[in-house]
């Protein structure tokens, strides 16, 4: 975008008629906190003048009434992993920019794992066709698993020196507190460029205060999104870190963080919100930004407050403030009209200076493009899986085994701890134990076409039978498969093969629910709506195979994140976040 | 500076003792607003831990107690043409920062008028061996003039594009409401690689509100720092632009300023604060931003507030928070040590992680380089002035004339009016009357050779004999010349051509005070209290010409500043700023 724009000055002026016009309105300031008639001027899809517009309408001006509303800016997600909800970003776009967040932070990290920074660059002009900005964050490496797992296109120094220059470019995303204490230098080597371009560092700390996070903040973490306790954001924040308070669909910090204004009384200019990752089902039936700004009200936040964490504190962290953010001169002409502050009722949306939706639906939604045809092909396994991929096994002698599985409590969000289990061993094969509610776990690379299956046990997600897989799954979107049989997992892995990606929950051979992912193996070209019909049919698929968890498609694709503490499944097999090392969940063996 | 510091980090994770430790201090933390115990690690110049530094000491570790003082961070100011206290930047580094300032944000303007980029960056690599962070920010242009009077160097888009690139670069500097309003190309072109470059736009928009600033805002202004009143104020913010309120020798606008807090209840985030022009005598007398947060609190701002409205809002104003503005990890280690908040006595500066200064003065000065022989002939006159270079001449026939004058009321700051007057003639020439309180001035080119001189009539200075000079001139640089007698005018412009630059008074073909700026007619390599002295003497003569204003060397310097309303002086002649035209001070003649 041209940011000097001579009609946006001379329609300011009152040289030139406005593009549109918006009365009536009572004005949300961001930025001096007060509520005001503000009548609206805007051209070239900008905020050209508030205040008295008499005179600034001509012939082909379009005029809005805001009829008393509020107007507040267009709401800002502040972390948003935007392949997450499983839709492609145009048909992301249309659902939330109609439910107020009109603009997102996010680093396209999946795309990136799987078609590259030509994927992302594709996807960052896709959603220049839509409604919602995306402002982008270079992943601060790919993979980010550490070690390395197996993915299609690693994203290091050489795409930061590309992907940093782009016109989205506003830092470097998921900077994590391993990568400091491990003094991982192309991470270094990306961090010092982002610096060198004045842009900024989003962190990503879970659980880290004193020594460790001091060392990750002199390293220029900027933000953090992965506060859990009022202690560890109040500590964050008075080092100096903007605290993302986030409300995702695995992960509710936001009671916890809160306190820190309702209970601490620390300032908010340096809160934001965020969701960092979803389903499709909580944007259609929560909302986004909208839903977050409603919430933090209801844990008594002040209206006006809630809306700068949704607006003016984001683009600040993120030095984008000049563009959006807040309903001043220059800006981008997004708002949303809003009936009830308290409730806060988006009632119709504007976003570039058009009426884009009203009554939370697009009045015309972005159509879809024709996607590349390397979106289409990137499921690659060069054989089928067979059981013998998948069992653990050990000498034909042992009778048992001691091993460690990942375990879930579902309360706890995405951390996991170990769980040591003597499980029964049959010719040599180690078997899962659904009475004792442990499951295998397998990482299949889908990238190069080997398929190197790491191996595991896991605890918590309590199948009793059949087997759930997902080709989605950052870090590196490999094919995740727990089974309490091995032969479903096999046949489960397989058939995301054979569709070219998606969910699946399989029963004694036969497959129980799809969600076919085929863009990419991570998102489909469906409404929102429709995914989360889709969602729902997996979930209950899943239920019927006997988990306890609510949403298990939904945290099956995050067990391969080796930077939330303890344990991580990848392709390379179970990885323990403390050492950062592959280690053997085989304990002891009973002959 | 490389940001990421591997030894820094080391340090923070305790893993290598700490160069300094500071403890025993309550620091005011400007993120939360809270004050409470803080020590402080030190590496490498920058903060790296803060809490307990149980063990970080070694055997070459300095420690420091601060005996229960506060520790707040180095203060920074806003805006500050580093050369118009006529001394070295050196110089000027030694006087402010042991006083508590160790940032300032700098266009080095005047370096930039008359010893161009080379003599800027000059500069800037001489203040990096003193313990003063300079930010520059460039020169929207030079000249700011319009129309352009003579300068040695114009600064346009293409120094923008090698000086946009340096490290100290934050932005462009008095970006002028007048340039959108005129639609300045290059000003324009210079902008827009600004926003590219990820830097900010400072603004420059005395009495500007409405569409103006409306349209000033649109072009991405990001802070003003000349607002009179506190509605001009209280628009700017809502506008979503940094207020920088400033008090120099010749504008107090704080009292003004400040009541957007006290009286009308605004946040104080956006709030920073500047001294913009400084005679030496203001820094020596009264002190830089460590005096401003005295006078803030004193108009009732609470004393953490004021610390961070001369500290964090000013940082990230300049989007340069990750490198000064806080006591926090990362950050440069410039802090200060006060022995009482309410009076901000500061007892001691610790600069890039050293003490350097107590009781405020330097421990060891920095000592003074050797300068580019270029900085000493900057003076190019090619022929001696003679009184018919500077009389004002009608027809012999004429008896007397109604004429415009430059009219100044001390209290109004830089603003100044327009007088009309009738004047004597005599032989063709128009006679300046003492008794009406009417002089001359006129501004004679030295950058050229060519010795262009602009001649006008200016009330307010109310010489009555003699006449004053002045070779630092923003913002042309020019020789400014303000004179009772004609002659001595002549003797005063010629007397500062052959002394390489400065600033003169002379009575009766006599010098009676000068205060010699050899280094690009601008400075003097001589300490701020040396040349505390000199202003006293020079301005001490001047009284004695009959000036009534406290500092008339102070005020004469900015009569050529065509951006400041109504009227100013250039070597083109008298400027009119509602038009930015030369106009014709001889309105009307009478034979």
């Amino acid at each position: 975008m041209q940011y000097l724009n001579k009609k946006l000055i001379r329609v300011a002026l009152g040289q030139e008629p406005a593009e549109m016009i918006l009365t009536g309105g009572q004005l949300v300031n961001v930025y001096t906190g007060k509520i005001h008639p503000g009548d609206i001027a805007v051209a070239e899809g900008r905020i050209a003048f508030i205040g008295d517009v008499k005179g600034m309408a001509g012939e082909d001006t379009v005029s809005i009434d805001a009829g008393g509303k509020y107007i507040t800016p267009g709401l800002i997600d502040a972390h948003l992993h935007a392949e997450v909800p499983k839709v492609s970003l145009t048909r992301l776009a249309n659902a939330i920019v109609e439910r107020g967040t009109t603009s997102v932070m996010t680093p396209l990290d999946q795309m990136g794992v799987v078609n590259g920074i030509d994927g992302m660059r594709w996807v960052l002009d896709e959603v220049k066709k839509t409604s919602l900005k995306v402002f982008h964050s270079c992943p601060s490496r790919l993979p980010y698993t550490t070690p390395a797992s197996t993915i299609a296109f690693t994203f290091g120094p050489k795409e930061h020196a590309v992907a940093q220059k782009w016109e989205e470019a506003v830092g470097i995303w998921e900077y994590m507190n391993d990568s400091i204490l491990d003094f991982d230098e192309p991470v270094f080597e990306a961090a010092e460029m982002a610096i060198r371009n004045k842009l900024t560092l989003h962190g990503h700390a879970p659980v880290t205060m004193g020594k460790n996070l001091a060392a990750h903040v002199t390293a220029g973490m900027r933000d953090d999104h992965e506060s859990y306790t009022p202690e560890e954001l109040e500590e964050k924040l008075a080092s100096g870190v903007y605290g993302l308070m986030r409300r995702g669909t695995h992960s509710d910090n936001i009671p916890a963080c809160v306190k820190v204004v309702t209970e601490k009384g620390l300032p908010s200019n340096h809160l934001c919100l965020c969701t960092d990752d979803l389903d499709c089902s909580d944007i259609t039936g929560l909302g986004l930004i909208d839903y977050l700004v409603r919430y933090v009200i209801k844990l008594g936040i002040d209206p006006v407050t809630a809306v700068q964490m949704g607006t003016l504190n984001t683009a600040e962290c993120y030095r984008v403030d000049h563009l959006v953010g807040s309903v001043t001169p220059g800006r981008i002409a997004d708002m949303l009209l809003v009936s009830d502050l308290e409730s806060f009722t988006v009632d119709a949306v504007i976003a570039d200076g058009n009426l884009v939706a009203e009554k939370g639906k697009m009045l015309t939604p972005a159509p879809s493009p024709e996607y590349p045809p390397e979106f289409y092909t990137t499921m690659k396994l060069n054989k089928k899986k067979t059981p013998e991929d998948i069992y653990i096994c050990v000498d034909k002698k042992v009778v048992k085994a001691d091993v460690l599985a990942v375990h879930l409590e579902p309360e706890e969000g995405l951390l996991s701890q170990g769980r040591e289990v003597t499980l029964q061993v049959e010719e040599g094969r180690i078997l899962p134990d659904a009475e004792q509610g442990v499951n295998y776990i397998t990482v299949t690379d889908r990238h190069s076409g080997e398929g190197l299956t790491g191996r595991g046990f896991i605890s918590g997600f309590n199948l009793k039978e059949g087997a759930i897989a997902t080709s989605t799954s950052p870090d590196d979107n490999n094919i995740i498969c727990i089974g309490a049989s091995v032969d479903d997992m096999t046949a489960a892995i397989n058939h995301l093969a054979d569709i070219g990606g998606g969910q699946t929950a399989v029963k004694d051979g036969k497959v129980l629910a799809d969600i076919p992912l085929p863009l990419c193996g991570l998102m489909a070209d469906i409404s929102a709506e429709e995914m989360t019909e889709l969602e729902g049919k997996a979930n209950e698929a899943a239920y019927s195979l006997g988990t306890v968890l609510k949403r298990p498609f939904f945290f099956i694709i995050f067990l391969s994140i080796t930077a939330i503490p303890e344990y991580a499944m990848t392709d390379l097999g179970l990885v323990a976040h403390a050492t950062r090392t592959v280690v053997d969940p085989v304990k002891k063996v009973y002959t």
